[in-house]
C-alpha cells in the first residue's frame, strides 16, 4: 500500500526512469516533446534532465539540421557511449554477443556458428565470455556496464536463469544464467529469458509492434516459440513458462511426432523439418538452410516447394486463428524462420483466419518481424537495461561504487 | 505521469477503496487485520474507517462469539443493507436478477426460465426491469443503489454493453446495456460483461480461484465460453473479445459443425449437444436437462453414457492442455454444465494434460466451480461494484446528490 512518506521519492524515481525510457526507446527528444509525452511541465523536465545529465546517463545537445529557421531547441540524448549492456543470444544455429549502448545502439558484435546438437553448457558459456572479453578489450576506457541479458532457445526459470528445458541443445536444468555471470566476472547477475518472449518484447518496444497493447510474436526455428503481449505486458504465467504456442495440438489424428513426446503439435506441423519434408527434400539441406532452399525453389516456380508452403500455411493458419480467438490481439508477428516462410504461406493463413475466427476478432494485422533475426538479441539487451530504466540513479549507484578511501596504516612506521 | 500535487488525494482515495474492497470481499475484519493486510498503521486504518463509516459504507461492531476470553476487537463490516447493486444474468436457459448488498450478500433474487431461441431484446429487458421493480418495491426504504451489472451469454462491446454477437439468442448488435439502463430509469449506466469473463472474475474473487494470479475458467452450456485471468487481471484483448476458447479448433478433420460457421471448434466437440449425441440420446431431452440425463445415466452404469463422457473428456483435455501450454496457470476451473460433466470426464482430461503439456507447466490444479451456476451472477454484481470500490466517496457523491435548496419565489405574493 502507498505510504505518504515515501511517495515524493518514489515519484521522482519513476519520473527519472520514465524520462530515460522515452529517450532510450524514442531517440533524442526535445524537452518540449518530453513534457508533452510525460504530462509534466517543462521546469520538471529540466530538473529531471539535469539529474540524469549529472549522472552521465543523458546529455543535451543541438539536434541535427531541423530544416527550420531560427534557434533550434536542445534535444536530450542517451549517453550511448558511456553506458551500455552486454546482450547474448543462444540460438539454435549460432551464438551471438553484443555490446549495446543506452539508446539501443549496437556498439560491437560477435557471432559464431554453432553445431546444432550436443553443445555443453561450459563450452557455450566459454564462447560467450570470450566474446565479452574481446569486446571489452576493444572498447574505449571509461564506460559503465549497466546490465547483462541473454536470450536462450528453451524454457527458463524466473529469477536465476536456469535452463529447465532446452530440447534443441539437449539441456535439462542447466545453470546457464549463474554460470555465465560467474564466467563474465563483472559482479553482475545475468537476466535470462526465453528467445521468443524476448523477441516479442523487442518487437513491441522497437519493432513491428510499437503502439500495440496486445500482440502475438511467433518465432520459428526447429520448432515454434511464442511471446505474447497482453495489455502491454509479457504473458508469463505462474512459473514464467507461458506462451508455449508450439505445443498447441492442432492435428490430433495423423500428427507428426514432436520433440516434446506428443504428436500433432503446431511446431511439429510447421517447424523447419515439416516444411523440408513436405517439399520432398528430406535428404538434402536441413535447418534454416533447408528452409531457405524451399522458399527459393518456390519463388522459382517449383510446385512441390509451393505446395509445401501452402501446407505449412494451413496448419499455421489454424494456430494463428486459435490465438486470435483467445487473445483478440491487434497484431500477429512472424519472426525467426517464419519471417521467410510467411510470404509464401500468407494466403492459407489468411484463409484460415477468415474461416476460423469470430468476425469481431478479425481486426488484426499479420506482419513479419521488423527486427529480423536480431529480435531476440535486441530483447536480451532490453532485459539487461530493465533495472537501469526502472531506477536509473539507484542502479547506477550500485554499479559505480564510491572510491574506497585509502587505508591508513594502523601503526606508524 | 504522477504529479506531486494530486498525490495525497490519490493515495487517500486508493486506500479508502482498498479498505472497502478488503471488507467487501473478506467479510468483517478487525482494524488490526486490515492494518496488516494493507501494510498501514492502525491510526491510518482508524481514520480511513471513520471516513467510510460516516459515508455509510461500513460500520464497526462487536464480532460474533470469538471463543476467547477478554474484550474482543471491533470489526469493520460492510453496510450490506444500506448499499447494494443490481445484478442481472441473461443465461442460455434463464433470466436472473438479484439485489446484492455491499459485502456480496444476495438480498433478493428473481428468476424466470427462458425459451432457448428467439427472445427479443425488448422482451428480455422488460422481464429484467420488472424484476428490478419488484425487488425495489419489497426493499426497505433508504438504501442506495451503487451500480448495475449484467452478464450476457455473448460477445459484448466495451463501454456501452452492446451485444455484438449473441448466437444463442440470435442477437447481433443489440443495444442491451443502453436499453436496460433506460428501462431501469435509475440514472445509472449498466456495466455488461460476457458471462464467462464474469464467471472467471467471480471465481477469482470469491470462489475456487481466490489467491491464484493466473487461472482459466471454462463455462459450458450450448457452447464453451472462457474467462482467463492473467497476472490478476481479466484478459480481454484489443476490443474486449478475447478468451474465446470455444472456437479453438481442436478437430480439423471430421469436426462437428459449430454455430460460428466453422467445424471442429472445442465447443462443437464438447458442448451440450455433442455429449447428448455421443450418448445416443439425440432425440430425447436437450440442453442442460439432456446433459443431466447423460450424467445421471453414466452414474447408474449406462455404458453409452460413460463412453460419451470419456469422448467429451478427450476433446476437453486437448483444449485444456493447449491452454495450459499457453498460459502456465495455477488453476483451471470447470463451470456451467462442465461442472456436472467434468467428474465423469476427469480421467481423460488428466490423461491429455499429462501427454500434451510440457512437464514444467504441469503444476496446475483442475477443479469445478465453487460458485456453481451463480458464478456469472456474482461476477455481474462485482462488475456493478467496481466504481464504488475504485473510489468510494466520489462514487457515492455522484449517487446521492445534495438536497436541492428550496426555491425562493422571485416576487412577493
Amino acid at each position: 500500500m502507498l505510504k505518504p512518506g515515501r511517495v515524493q521519492e518514489e515519484i521522482r524515481r519513476r519520473n527519472l526512469g520514465t524520462l530515460l525510457r522515452h529517450v532510450h526507446l524514442g531517440g533524442p527528444l526535445s524537452r518540449a516533446v518530453l513534457a508533452e509525452r510525460m504530462g509534466l511541465n517543462r521546469s520538471t523536465i529540466m530538473a529531471l534532465t539535469a539529474e540524469l545529465t549529472s549522472a552521465g546517463l543523458v546529455r543535451e545537445e543541438l539536434p541535427g539540421d531541423t530544416g527550420r529557421a531560427g534557434r533550434p531547441s536542445l534535444v536530450v540524448r542517451a549517453e550511448s557511449e558511456r553506458v551500455y549492456v552486454l546482450a547474448f543470444d543462444v540460438r539454435v544455429d549460432r551464438l551471438v554477443a553484443a555490446r549495446v549502448g543506452l539508446g539501443g545502439t549496437i556498439l560491437d558484435r560477435r557471432e559464431a556458428v554453432r553445431a546444432r546438437a550436443g553443445a555443453d553448457l561450459h563450452d557455450v558459456v566459454e564462447v560467450l565470455a570470450g566474446f565479452a572479453r574481446e569486446m571489452h578489450g576493444e572498447a574505449p576506457p571509461g564506460p559503465v556496464c549497466a546490465g547483462v541479458g541473454a536470450a536462450y532457445c528453451g524454457m527458463i526459470r524466473r529469477g536465476d536463469g536456469m535452463v529447465r528445458f532446452g530440447p534443441n541443445m539437449g539441456w535439462v536444468d542447466q545453470a546457464f544464467g549463474t554460470e555465465l555471470g560467474r564466467r563474465l566476472g563483472l559482479g553482475l547477475p545475468v537476466a535470462v529469458g526465453n528467445e521468443a518472449h524476448l523477441g516479442a518484447l523487442a518487437e513491441h518496444e522497437r519493432g513491428a509492434g510499437i503502439g500495440f497493447g496486445n500482440l502475438i510474436y511467433l518465432h520459428g526455428d526447429v520448432g515454434v516459440g511464442g511471446g505474447i503481449i497482453v495489455g502491454g505486458r509479457l504473458l508469463d504465467g505462474d512459473g514464467g513458462y507461458g506462451c508455449e504456442v508450439g505445443h498447441m495440438m492442432v492435428n490430433p489424428y495423423d500428427g507428426r511426432p514432436c520433440g516434446c513426446g506428443s504428436r500433432g503439435c503446431l511446431e511439429a506441423e510447421v517447424g523447419e523439418q515439416a516444411l523440408i519434408d513436405a517439399a520432398g527434400r528430406s535428404g538434402e539441406l536441413t535447418g534454416r538452410e533447408g528452409v531457405r532452399a524451399v522458399v527459393r525453389a518456390a519463388g522459382e516456380g517449383d510446385l512441390a516447394a509451393r505446395d509445401a508452403l501452402c501446407r505449412i500455411g494451413d496448419w499455421l493458419g489454424i494456430g494463428v486463428a486459435n490465438l486470435i480467438n483467445l487473445f483478440n490481439p491487434g497484431l500477429v508477428i512472424f519472426g525467426g524462420m517464419l519471417r521467410e516462410v510467411y510470404p509464401g504461406s500468407a494466403a492459407q493463413v489468411h484463409e484460415r483466419v477468415a474461416a476460423n475466427t469470430l468476425v469481431i476478432s478479425r481486426e488484426v494485422r499479420l506482419r513479419t518481424s521488423a527486427l529480423g533475426d536480431d529480435a531476440t538479441l535486441v530483447g536480451a539487451a532490453e532485459l539487461a537495461f530493465a533495472d537501469l530504466l526502472a531506477g536509473p540513479l539507484e542502479t547506477l549507484a550500485l554499479l559505480t561504487p564510491p572510491p574506497v578511501p585509502e587505508r591508513r596504516a594502523l601503526t606508524r612506521p
